[in-house]
């Protein structure tokens, strides 16, 4: 392309400076406020002080001496939380825990915070207790989603439904049958995130190397003391006992990280699939996302109802793969105790992993809510297909009353095959398959016969209405004892 | 570059016809035997037909009409296999299941198998095995590698070294402790492991869109049968009650596939932690992985002893994160009731996955076994760094003694950075900070005192010690009661 | 699941022993001898020969001591490649290169070449010999598939097709026009492949860390005939002057790799994108990818035909996609001069991505020589459709009569809605738009002149045929004066 | 872990809603604001007015009834931007760009841009200039890095330094040749990106399916004033004739932005491999990245000068790998003639690519002004390891003189590996390894040869020199016409 103008010539100059803000987008147009305000500049700042605070706490309780009047004037200034002061700091020092401890300090006037710490034993701890309280809304949003299949596979339990392999009809299923497949995938994932939460680890106070050397010092070598103020630590973490890392360097292992955002994404393909499925239905019309009051269609052709949810849940799906390949990046890349040529990879994919499954999850529940099924077309989908669906049961009565397998297979297909091929080319009116059979001797079946077995097809749905009761048992054993059920999604854009 | 020579012009030919067969990589030159047999062409062709015995006594048992010369026939032809047979029908079925179908039959003289089957009953069922067994392996090479890290572990337990943050020195630890950072990272992925392998699900004979509709047509719609036979293939292939997937379609959840590639990546994480720390050690004459016998280094600097094998961990590290990203595209991807478009992707992902962490924890139980730890070079390293190492212990004690720490940290960074400086640019001879400390009135500490604190610091490797007895606690019940632990590595390439 | 037999026990010996070979899945079954034979291990063997010959034939040219009967002797065994007896002495020596050289230096009874170089200044040149001779294959094979590209986008050029944007009928096109933008997307990315092959740059003879000193002293320090061997070397390679790199380390940096792999991932997506819309089509029987001689389709249902092919196409991209991952892996992680941490990723990258490219574009072209167009139903769909496909030409005939933009828009989509609504609920029998449009005052359009618009729209598709021949012409311009234009593909499996 | 605060139950309100606003933290803390500002959502919004505009006027120009005072009115508020009330209507209906026309019509009290355009002939062209004029802001950072890099390359030009391979002392090489290494793959990483942006092409005014069929229908089928119209839109792109595409549907190939994204990635190689050495210099104290005016180290070691520089931009490129992986999944993902599933995708990838590579940039071209190198340091290492540096030399001077090359590389490779023990386990206090080859009669080599050996190898840095003349001589060519060469970056975090 052609050259530029000469405004496009670099400018050294921060973005911040320009006072044209850019917002994190997941934030801004897809994620709710509960997860938002996890990931918040400011919400991370008073939980760093609410640590700090903690940490100091059980100093003076362990015996170091710290005056009430020192704790009272950190905590007075607590919420005054202004991080453009505290940005202008780290332009200074070019260290952004520093910058935070000199605004805390400056704001409570006294220097006792930080004592016997790094910065990893602040920033690892508070990043941790973001994840745990981000995976907590994850889970209950996941449960909110089965609770919401649930209903929905309830509700299409027994209609008839031409299955799709290879997407072309296959066999009769039902469109329960179908939401319960999607809705089995997730309660597999829900269950391993459950799991991840269980086993989730949290740092501690371990220092400069982890060896716990500087607290150790401040308290004399007292290891016992040591060992009481990681507990409080953990404790106001909300971590119980053995939750935390034994032997770890400045940093927790990132294999950590890359457990949680696989676990996000392993989460996310089941409402993707169901995503992606819904959008191949709107396109035959069997069923559709549904529209929100006021909602807008293309601007060109409003008749459309376009699956732009489920379109964006599959775009989320597609963000979160790139946050597994970038959480991957810093799993096994440690150099001895480790650094922080993780940071900006981590504070781009932590937050951004969170409110992606977020908008996902959100996206997906407004999706349950509003999608409509179009039974009339289902109906008549399955009426034209219905000769082709029963062919599995013709097969098996042909092998039935002595035919080959192999050639019972050879003649219904030559025969299939010529019924679509005459549809296809506009030679036949209609679907004629079942004449052609009758027709062919080395079958051996009477159109009578065939007729019957056409009959007994229509709503042979094998045992999928088995297979959804069951689903729907083990799923509400997560459900039922859980308030997070009853959650509905706000408005999304 | 230049036009090249007409023999590069494509010619349509098949590989398999050139003669000139291209083995798997990483099944030729790094994996074991015991994994590469569980993923051979023979070995799965053997799965397979076991699995169509298996379904053909209890479709006999269950009332089926199947002579037993039938199922003599093919169990006296299970063992001959002939990859090359079976793929030239292929060629002309295009479909590779049939192919195996037709090639078994032929063999037996009978047409019995695959009753009331398709193909994913087979392929599906057969791969979840092989996963599994794959699986246990993994598991039981991580029992073993966690048994070797116990060792080096404890021989190094009170060795003190210089910890690094940044790769520069940083705080003392210990090498015992260095170790088990890496344990830690992968006693947690070990756990997660066997928490996916209690909790992998099994599709089962699920039918062409996940109805049971053939099998049931088979036994003219008795579900309990059904269900009898589905539990007796469930129990041929090890799953308990309740691993089986209750509503799938043509194919089981990929994303069930992404958890396994993930979980292997996850557990790539510590060794592969371990042997890049080691790459670093050696650029420092730490330690290093060792030679084996007869090895030959570098041909042009005979002198060198590289890190090949720990470079090769890392290697596989980075192959296995692809595969992550492969698995993940399948994952959110199932149109409808499924399809094969994760066939070609699968069948490079399932296998090679394995056969790298295999390579990989292979590769790593040889470098546990052989590593070196040059034990006088780091004592070296921790004589020069001393002084600096000891700062944090100096500011305490200025701390202590009334000074603010923020100006005590100031002096000492002063200091340190013009000790460092002097030396670098070859002005000092050696480190000479504790000199100049004790010169800078603003710490009021005099050389003596310093000089006290340097010998106490020598050695003081904080909680090191305990934090390496508590995680070996904690490894050694993992590994205790389990005969894998034992398990010692072949000879490597 | 359960636990295990004994069998599974790992056994340490590695898979080359079992005799159970495990071949490279993506040469076997789906690329071409001409691909394959590239990445073949004796081909490799004799590629490596054939450098040594033209770096020792250089060097006595320069006037080192070499005699004739010494490159007489090396020539007359150049052909006897003996993997396994290579292999047996790597398992001593724990050093490929090494290994190579003994077993070629044993055969011709000498020792003579290797001189002055290192394992790289061998493998770096050889292994991009690969990449270029099988970058150009891929070149070839993209030049066939634009060639048969243009001649679907001929054949269909006229037939109106319905156009889908969110799956959903949008306006009219043509299926010429379809297949013709995924032209323009392969188009685009051959040119940049092109660019690619122009611009690739090969390491050639640098020694041990790139400063060429061993092959300077070997010629005691006269730069000039350092120079020309290496000249002479580049020659051999086939790479004109200006293609060598300049600074190297022990390696080439591996961007370049990834900037291969890239370029591959990139030509995939038009053929891939081609693919997963003719799998839609086929979803709604508008086409489909036809049926080798012999193929048998899905066993159980065998009227099928499914889009196996193309799903395969789309699973190729998704291993390519991987492959990027693990080539991006490499990028920015070189250490110093360079070690071998990516070497066993580049056994595996390399070969893989262009056997998968491979595939890929012959089951491409395949898939563009069988697939079938079923006219009679895209114009059943044309029908159906036609009255809300000319809705953005009655929104512009009543703007045209001064009704608003907006209320115009509001006015069609009210009753698009509705009509489409009655009739998949079955409430009315057909698409009874247009008398529903007449109907409404505020649009103030009669019904003759609502069914002249729907006439006019009939075949109305717009810039559909000029844009394709456009195109055809800048697509003529590549492949018209190329050889491989003509290139037919084998059969595949 | 344990059961969360009530405050953790999830709020469905959206994050904007909370007043909590999230940053883009890559935009915040470290991209510069002339990158900043093409990617904000102010500076969007004016880019889509401006093409608005420039499609109206084109459209009055060609004959269309709009009066001059519309385009004033439109003109006129162009500037008046408010994210929040466009945000408001976009929450009723559900389609941002609607709510955009609505809002720029509502202020201008007209209702007449938009005709004869689709969303994506707004979107995407708007897009993609944002693509291009931002290519273009890195493609001058990248001549401005190449002009630094001269510089740093010429300053050290000729010392000699012990350059590695395995991380481990192999041959010498000179400082300058080691930059020069990373220079040469920055060359040619920035010669592929000027061609990216040479082939770049841009989607224009194509329509809602690409027929430009609502544009042919405003001008009554005139498809010589359509060109016309496009032409001038491209013409206001900044695209010369031949840079739109051709033949696309609702959207173009996403294989562009892969293809886009690939080249940064590719780009950020070099400097990232610098970064990386750098980081491993550190940990020798050969090198540092250096510290700006105030800056802090670490809060409890204040001597340590951390490379964190460095090690933030191997974080970026790691973001810049995931970004790849979520290109790639767009890439070959389009269905029929698309959608908006790639749209949350493209909002996230798009700017925080390039966000991310401006601050790699920007950061590496800070480092290049602010590194150190200690000089001292590295003669220090060169006298240490010069006796095993020289052992080519010593094979070579043995072969001369008639042993064999396997027999002289035995000799050297057991006295150097008996060497170099000795010291590292304190046997020895230096390296005796010349005195052992004097003693060691196989080699037939004299201390006094050998001696000699030794300092004609201090300062034999091969090819360096003149590699590093002809590497500055090829980026001279591209970076010395441009303006761009003295671009010198702001102060960053």
């Amino acid at each position: 392309m052609q050259s530029q103008p000469d405004a496009i010539v670099p400018e050294p100059d921060s973005a911040a400076a320009s006072g044209d803000l850019i917002p994190n987008v997941l934030a801004e147009r897809y994620a709710t406020a509960g997860m938002a305000a996890i990931w918040s500049p400011r919400g991370k700042i008073r939980l760093e002080r609410q640590l700090w605070l903690a940490v100091l706490k059980a100093q003076r309780d362990l015996g170091l001496a710290v005056g009430d009047e020192v704790i009272a004037a950190y905590e007075r200034v607590l919420e005054d939380i202004d991080p453009a002061s505290i940005q202008a700091r780290e332009r200074v020092t070019r260290h952004d825990v520093k910058a935070r401890i000199e605004e805390f300090c400056h704001l409570a006037g006294h220097e006792h915070i930080h004592k016997g710490m790094t910065s990893r034993d602040l920033t690892e701890n508070v990043e941790q207790l973001q994840v745990w309280r981000a995976l907590e809304v994850v889970r209950r949003k996941s449960v909110a989603t089965l609770a919401r299949l649930i209903e929905r596979v309830e509700a299409d339990r027994d209609l008839p439904l031409t299955g799709r392999t290879h997407n072309v009809a296959a066999q009769l299923t039902t469109l329960g049958k179908r939401w319960a497949m999607f809705g089995d995938e997730l309660l597999t994932a829900h269950r391993r995130l459950v799991q991840l939460i269980d086993g989730y680890r949290v740092r501690g106070l371990k220092g400069a190397v982890g060896t716990q050397m500087d607290a150790l010092q401040l308290f004399d070598g007292d290891a016992a003391k040591v060992e009481q103020l990681e507990q409080r630590v953990l404790h106001h973490l909300g971590a119980p006992a053995g939750h935390g890392w034994t032997a770890v360097g400045q940093v927790y292992p990132r294999s950590h990280d890359f457990a949680v955002v696989s676990a996000l994404c392993e989460l996310a393909s089941g409402p993707s699939n169901l995503a992606k499925t819904l959008r191949l239905m709107a396109g035959h019309e069997l069923a559709g996302e549904g529209f929100a009051k006021g909602q807008v269609g293309s601007s060109a052709m409003p008749h459309k109802m376009n699956s732009r949810s489920c379109e964006r849940i599959n775009g989320f799906h597609a963000i979160l793969k790139g946050h597994v390949t970038m959480a991957s990046a810093l799993a096994g890349d440690q150099w001895n105790e480790g650094d922080v040529s993780c940071s900006v990879v981590r504070r781009v994919v932590l937050p951004d992993a969170f409110l992606a499954i977020d908008g996902l999850l959100e996206t997906g529940l407004v999706v349950l809510e509003q999608m409509e099924v179009f039974a009339g077309m289902i109906r008549r989908e399955v009426d034209h297909y219905l000769p082709f669906l029963v062919t599995t049961r013709i097969l098996m009565a042909a092998v039935g009353a002595g035919v080959g397998r192999e050639l019972a297979h050879e003649v219904i297909k030559q025969q299939a095959v010529a019924a679509i091929r005459d549809w296809r080319e506009g030679r036949s009116g209609d679907n004629d398959l079942l004449a052609r059979l009758a027709g062919d001797e080395r079958l051996g079946l009477s159109e009578p016969e065939l007729g019957r077995l056409l009959e007994q097809g229509r709503g042979e749905t094998g045992a999928a209405g088995r297979q959804i009761d069951s689903w729907i048992g083990q799923a509400r054993e997560v459900i039922d004892a859980d308030p997070a059920a009853g959650y509905r999604p706000g408005s999304i854009l």
